[in-house]
């Protein structure tokens, strides 16, 4: 649990100055552990965090490179860290309700969130901290992640398609926060797919945060400190810790096995392929309300996995599901993982057949899904599974008609099942400090 | 998620021999990764797992020194791995209830686990794993932890009251499997605490299996392949995860901290400390029926936070609470984490004070919990807390009244609320392959 950034930086950078220059190091901040010992010795705070900050705009380009857990990931670009960033280890996701009646309550709660968001994802702790406590009161900060360093944290912001308009008591649409003409078109409500058996108390959410960190401690600690600030403005609805990542961004990396033992996340939109990027994640100018230029939409499904049935199938069942071999993960026709698949080889209801981008016109979408177990049911089986997150420059052209397409047909149905099911537009990233998330949208 | 135990052998024993030679190392197994391309190669399995085995109990003495994950916990010695074992990052709990009225069957059971357990510690799959299962067949091992190491999984068993004696329809005891003789005096039901809220469904069991591992999906792994190998025999009761350990058994490390934001396991036994353990830990012949001799006694208690209200709550009645500051860890009266504490000077109601040593005749427990974040309760509120794991030579001289006196007078009672309770009698350790768990109990 050693924070390995501060040896790191003071091998580079020896002697007094080491650790003011160290903030001067792109994508390097302060970690928790440093700001406890600068507390102590009187430096003000306020300067360090304005100068990591620049250092991590300057920076913002590299993000995508970075998989070395003791380099922090940029808060501040032209995107949101948390969707082309490498896949961190660990996932905790949650989706709020508004509580408040009131547009500026809301909007002192996004401003809060903002800057408690580049505080932690800089490896700091919230506000003035523990050590910058007084007696009595609450420290800023829970303090769980004290002495951790930053873990690669991402914070994602999601808005859901109630915060625009929500269903009154009369059944007619209410525009709560004077949203409404600027809700994205794209931001449907999801159509029911075949086989869904959807959970409300674990579906929707007026607002999300996705926090992905290498240590699960890092994004529990995040979580709870943007829902302690939101107290009286909005609270959580529901969340999601992800243990495993099932997907990857970076093409060079080893990719993970799900629930199923399979490697079902091989052919992903790298982070680094900006073409890519732009053709299927991020929506363009003109495409939608301009507070959207930039972003992305999210789509999040909790896909329970009946692993002991699945576990009970035949090895060849197992392959002819997914089309693709279990030890090595190659697809049929091929002898390696990263093998072009032949599609007219796999049986013609076979996930990797029915979900390839050539089966559906080129259409791809960004995964970043992770493992779940959530205990046991009430049948001692394990509650286990998929938390899909997918992101895409247009949900009705992409997820939409793709899990249309799996829901009537794919051969995993028989081993899945879709409990939980939530959409958000996720606006661009934040480009310096001082904006807020929300800004271009409420302002 | 890639390996880093192959490409270190290859370093250490370059070669054709490499491999071969690696078997002989102590502590050192082949991985999952490498047992695929051998069961490619025709290599007889049984053979490898033989060889390896023998290094294990070569280098039992050295488990405790063990905190390198690219080096296997042995799962051989005179006491089971995960007691003393340096604590790892991550927590599968699973308590099952035996669900066979067949002593047979589930002998037969307990051996096929010892036999996945003892593979699946060394990173190797479950019998013939994915690469040598037959297509008609379903593999041996569900394969979600291949091409993972082992990652320092410890496997450790417990044997729970209701296995001994069980209420029957009219309320008599009943004898299920011929043990209610061999029951340990030790193997109390624990009596109902203060403030006790307990659910039932989390709480007891026939038999648990702890899994520690630094990586989640290795735990998980391995609890559902336990739960696979038992279907028809014993089925999961109830399970919990931890994501962050809250105890450490290596005074060096640094002390992790719980969710309150607090270090709470300075003061415990440290896993190298032979005769603290040997005093604390172990049951020494004589004490109880000879089958537990070496053994432990585990409980395993379930503590839900109210975090909000603790993180409403002032720094100083935080402090107070424990009898420690926050920033640093230390104790009243002292300047640093691990100095020792003025206990008078600490509220009389203080965490640390109340569960002391001296305040208690010099009492201790060898505690490994792990915090946990189960999503939300109904209210929006984060099911978060500690799942209390504590090892001792004897509950009814240890946590019973160590926890009686907490129960009635801690501050932290105000913020915590005991929710699921159990106890299991651990044996002691296998010494070789082809003993099984709970073979001097049922032999």
């Amino acid at each position: 649990m050693d924070s390995e950034r501060d040896s790191q930086q003071a091998e580079q950078q020896p002697g007094p100055q080491a650790k003011e220059q160290a903030e001067q190091q792109p994508g390097r901040a302060p970690s928790r552990r440093s700001v406890i010992g600068w507390a102590g010795a009187g430096v003000a705070l306020g300067a360090a965090v304005t100068g990591s900050v620049a250092a991590a705009v300057r920076s913002e380009s590299k993000a995508v490179q970075l998989t070395d857990s003791t380099v922090d990931i940029p808060f501040y670009g032209d995107h949101q860290a948390g969707i082309a960033t490498p896949v961190q280890d660990r996932l905790h996701f949650a989706a709020f309700d508004v509580t408040t009646t009131s547009r500026d309550a809301l909007v002192r709660m996004l401003k809060e969130w903002t800057k408690a968001a580049a505080a932690m994802t800089g490896g700091r702790e919230v506000g003035t901290g523990t050590a910058g406590a007084l007696p009595e009161a609450p420290p800023d900060d829970t303090g769980e992640a004290l002495g951790l360093p930053a873990s690669r944290l991402t914070l994602t912001i999601g808005f859901g398609p109630t915060l625009f308009e929500k269903p009154g008591p009369d059944g007619q649409p209410v525009d709560r926060f004077g949203l409404a003409a600027r809700r994205p078109e794209a931001l449907v409500e999801l159509p029911r797919f075949a086989g869904d058996s959807l959970d409300p108390a674990r579906s929707g959410g007026d607002l999300c945060i996705q926090a992905c960190a290498d240590d699960p401690q890092v994004a529990v600690h995040a979580i709870r400190n943007l829902a302690r600030i939101a107290m009286g403005t909005a609270s959580i609805r529901w969340s999601q810790l992800g243990f495993g990542k099932t997907s990857s961004t970076t093409p060079e990396a080893q990719t993970p096995r799900n629930m199923m033992g399979f490697k079902d996340g091989t052919h992903n939109i790298a982070g680094t392929d900006t073409a890519a990027l732009d053709r299927h994640v991020w929506v363009a100018p003109g495409e939608g309300p301009e507070w959207m230029t930039g972003g992305s939409y999210l789509v999040a499904r909790r896909i329970r996995m009946h692993i002991e049935t699945w576990d009970r199938s035949p090895l060849k069942d197992q392959e002819d599901t997914f089309g693709r071999t279990k030890a090595e993960g190659a697809p049929y026709g091929g002898q390696k993982e990263r093998d072009t698949p032949d599609l007219a080889a796999m049986p013609a209801k076979s996930h990797v057949r029915l979900a390839h981008p050539d089966s559906n016109d080129g259409l791809m979408i960004l995964r970043r899904g992770f493992s779940f177990t959530d205990g046991t049911d009430g049948l001692g089986r394990l509650d286990a599974g998929l938390f899909f997150l997918a992101y895409q420059r247009d949900t009705r052209k992409a997820f939409v008609p793709l899990q249309q397409r799996l829901a009537s047909h794919d051969a995993l149905n028989e081993y899945i099942q879709h409990v939980g099911s939530a959409h958000f537009a996720c606006p661009p990233g934040i480009r310096k400090p001082g904006e807020w998330w929300g800004q271009a949208l409420f302002g």
